[in-house]
């Protein structure tokens, strides 16, 4: 019986409707209700710990959020430094320089014809349109950019503070390159020649064949050693893809070469995919736990939502009730501006695995 | 160009953080983002638009709504009159009437080992915990409820008017049977011998083989009368089930007998199924526009997510925005107190079709 | 390290591809691989076992299999009695009568223009068109049958039983429905209120008040005393819905009779859905466990795929593999031609729950 | 009447069920069902087609494809040149590259306690487990092997051609790594940093800072040139991922050098992600035409399908029907010995695109 009334502690509260709501009482009250609106709930206390705590925070992107119109919730949650490293897509970064760049992206329906689509140059994400015109002429962009750089190679997240630097010298508007480069946030992004800034990227080297080097392995290296500097890390992702793994990897990396590494101490993710399938995106949080991406006893929560509809309800609560916490928050501080990256102010080994302090 | 011109009219805007928005204030951003969110502020304008229309506004409800927390929610629709006509599964109508008669359901864990839960009678829907011997004395409450009834067939919408008022007399207590008891909402429960409910009904059985009789046959010609009534009707559908077909088979029955009736004017699902299985709860809107339950030029949305989620967030804001309109609404006013139901004082046939008027 | 051994014993053997192998041969290679390839070759052993086993088979079928080309390995089921018990929607005992009637459903397009359809009265099911005009001459013979009965209630199970006699002796073809009835498996349709059939029933109504009566609480009854006689049973599923929950809760409900009923002891459904929406069509079989609605120790297994991709494969390869085990199975002989049905010549208790015996 | 005609042209075929039939004849008669069924049968059929036309086809894999036993499938398909040029994530490979070394992956299961596992450095792949010790054993390796190579970037594709090689000079297994580089098919391999394959080029970085210069802009250009070289391309994925949308890229890519390219004229993809949440693994191939990554009159299937349980059934099938076709094609000869790619003897350009010949 006793057991019995372990199981009974704390009962659903029914949601109450009440006109006029924050987002802030919208999610204290679902942390009682079931299912993904207590998912929901969940996330906003976690992420809000992980804010109090002493501890590094990843952030992964994937998904069409940028183009998806989410793209100033991200800049937002860099610059006010709920997080500390970001790994994206590039087609996120993409879209994103797109629109920081002055062009749109355009409502549009998941039943339109896309012949009629293909001939107007008109390219469909579901229910959104872009003009193909000026993807084109963001290649090209980009491959101008690429010929200012020198000619040796690059991590991807020097030259991402590199372009956030270039973007906002040109153009002064927000986003999530030019937030990231004026708040010293790093971006790393592995499938970089998996996207149209791997596009640009390869036609500048169309013009000059020792232009665009991009070193993909040392962004490898870095990210293990943001870990071993501080071994207290939190992930928090949308969407799954390659910036999940890169997250999870750069602990498993880390744990390989200092054994205070021991996974996350906190996790959340937002995502659509399940996990009967194998895939890595709808991979769960328990099964991280064995491959000590994820420490044994992390706080953690999956929200099985797609992140356009959750993520403008979680941070604008986030934003309320984390306030203090940011404030008192010490973010890491880095240095990005070169090819050896420094965290408060001492730099990282280059090109080696840094050895346990 | 000209046509170009009219795929880019309307760009996506991006979603900008401010602490202490309100649903209202959200869902009006959300209208121009993309994907999910984009669909659940539209549905949000939608079921406004339904409002303000002269129109019968079907609500169908599955999945565990109730035991997950969105019972008072739904109760205030049905109390606001957000709605005229509700169709449920058993479960929610049973799981409703477990909290209104003063238990509860409790947060679990999905992980939790059902072994255990087992010996201990607790039975667990996902990550929320009942416990069981509650739930056997329910039953004997509704087999000793349906003894009170006279030995003669009820439609479920009978049926559950006398139990509302049971219920309500008995409790005082808020809940989707009681509020539709007092705002003398019709409910109809198509599957009611695939729930709790059929099963306390057998029991009263078991004890009197004169009693628990139920008329489903009827239940499908009052649905369908209801159409024939007033042929401009709106469905609005969270997750699926026998309540969506139901409703959509209303209106395709009074379109058999009325060809005023020309499907659904407004339709909108909040859904986790797809499209690509053939399923009928995963069935898209397009779709049942080739069946007439949707008019060809129905305005209609499909939101994917999970109810406990997105309903919250839609009803707090639709509760600020909708305010004049519900209050200029005069909503059909039924009489549900007798085995021939009535509508603004005229009574429905009695065990046939309503001819054309 | 022992333990780690024990974790590591049975290891993932690759799928080699053999020109000409047969779907026996398919599946039982790919009781090695992993995810639902596995799941689908765990099914046919299971599945094998039940047959083996002294036990009776339930089975549920939900979506639209008879549209989409399932109902004769259905009608193959029923007649080499792999299951015991058949429950169903409504649509696909009536998607089922539609073919043996010399109708057919037709190849389509979910890209196909719906309004387009809808002007020819064609509806459609993802892919796959019917002739609006042949459903409704369906509904007029299903009246017309449903007036040859007596006026007095019929359980599903009685009614459908008469249908299926009705349809074989006017068609001889073969199908779902005329396969029960020549097999003498009982057939059970809780939600019959929510389909085609009931709005057949509900024409006989409207030309005859005393018409078209259904005793759906009945068939609680019936459902529930046909688990207190044997115990033993298992559940086959398809696809969720009404008829997953309907043979869980007769496991449930005859077990507040007769404490020898314990779940379920082994369990096998393939569906799409997912859990962690709280709907009972996704819930998990290790739930199931928590409400006893399956023994603690049942062998279960989950297929999430498509019925209509994996169902072809299964049977094909469990008619192969089960042909021994078929011939040497007793299976349960019932007698439905009346009110009253009857196992092995035993009637059952009319209206009341069977003592134990 | 005649437009209605041509909508309901082709019957719905009931499957029927045959003991002992072949993996052809499954799928020869589940292209007259629906659903996903129909979709499997499909897939068969334009994977025919392409490989009886002039073509050159793609092959894209994402998912735990090698880990969960599919690794002998995706070789045989190389060997046999049922494609042309593999893109594949960096587990895929990794995984293959652990079992051609002699170590295996493990029937597990999905609801085990990973806490458990963690602690015996099991690492679980839902319902698969490997042992980490030799995950790290092999990272050494790949280090080892990385390091024999001169320092000077490599494409992924020269650098998988020279593991291949390595591995099977070493161990004469069979696997993809191995029949990839017998039978000359290039692998790509875009987000190569965001794998264990890239862990194990990074510990070779750590020894040497030389070492493990991998350019994956070169793999963009060498991709894009060899849609420019033979602009007929059919696309076949599995699961997504950088894969998937590599391979349009390529076709994208291509097109603004050469206005030949007219985006694949085949597309087949099995996926278990959905169009509605905006992500590129769920984007369907509708969408794929309006950016022209896709020809507009492309023949084309989505297979809503785990690859686990599809593929078997496919390859099975289309290992007996296509014999004749393969015996007849001609594959593209590539020599991949070197930094410079060759086609039928004629070298790509280096380091830029290739000029319409």
């Amino acid at each position: 019986m006793k057991t019995k009334h372990r199981f009974l502690r704390e009962p659903v509260e029914p949601f109450a409707v009440a006109s006029g709501a924050t987002a802030d009482d919208l999610l204290a009250r679902m942390e009682r209700v079931s299912f993904q609106g207590r998912s929901l709930a969940t996330a906003r206390r976690i992420w809000q710990k992980m804010l109090a705590d002493d501890c590094t925070i990843f952030f992964g992107i994937a998904g069409a959020l940028s183009a998806g119109g989410m793209r100033l919730i991200i800049s937002h949650l860099i610059a006010q430094r709920y997080v500390d490293c970001l790994v994206s897509t590039g087609a996120n970064l993409y879209h994103d320089l797109h629109e920081t760049r002055g062009r749109r992206h355009y409502l549009g329906s998941p039943q339109e014809n896309d012949a009629a689509l293909q001939a107007e140059h008109i390219d469909r994400v579901y229910d959104t349109y872009a003009n193909e015109d000026e993807f084109i002429e963001n290649d090209e962009w980009i491959a101008a950019f690429t010929l200012t750089l020198e000619r040796r190679p690059y991590t991807t997240r020097e030259y991402l503070y590199r372009l956030g630097e270039y973007l906002w010298n040109e153009t002064g508007g927000d986003g999530i390159l030019t937030a990231a480069y004026r708040a010293n946030v790093p971006i790393f992004c592995p499938a970089i020649a998996d996207s149209s800034i791997g596009m640009g990227i390869s036609q500048a080297r169309d013009r000059d064949a020792s232009a665009g080097q991009v070193d993909v392995i040392a962004d490898i290296m870095e990210s293990a050693n943001l870990v071993i500097r501080r071994p207290r890390t939190a992930s928090v992702v949308l969407g799954g893809g390659t910036p999940k793994n890169f997250i999870n990897q750069a602990s498993v990396q880390a744990e390989f070469y200092d054994d205070r590494v021991g996974g996350h101490r906190y996790a959340l993710q937002i995502v659509t995919d399940v996990p009967h399938f194998g895939g890595a995106s709808g991979a769960s949080l328990e099964e991280a736990q064995s491959w000590g991406k994820l420490a044994a006893d992390a706080e953690r929560v999956t929200v099985h939502a797609d992140a356009t509809l959750a993520l403008p309800v979680l941070i604008t609560a986030l934003a309320t009730s984390a306030r203090d916490t940011l404030a008192a928050r010490k973010p890491l501080r880095f240095d990005l501006s070169g090819p050896v990256m420094a965290v408060e102010g001492r730099p990282f080994p280059h090109a080696r695995f840094e050895a346990r302090t």
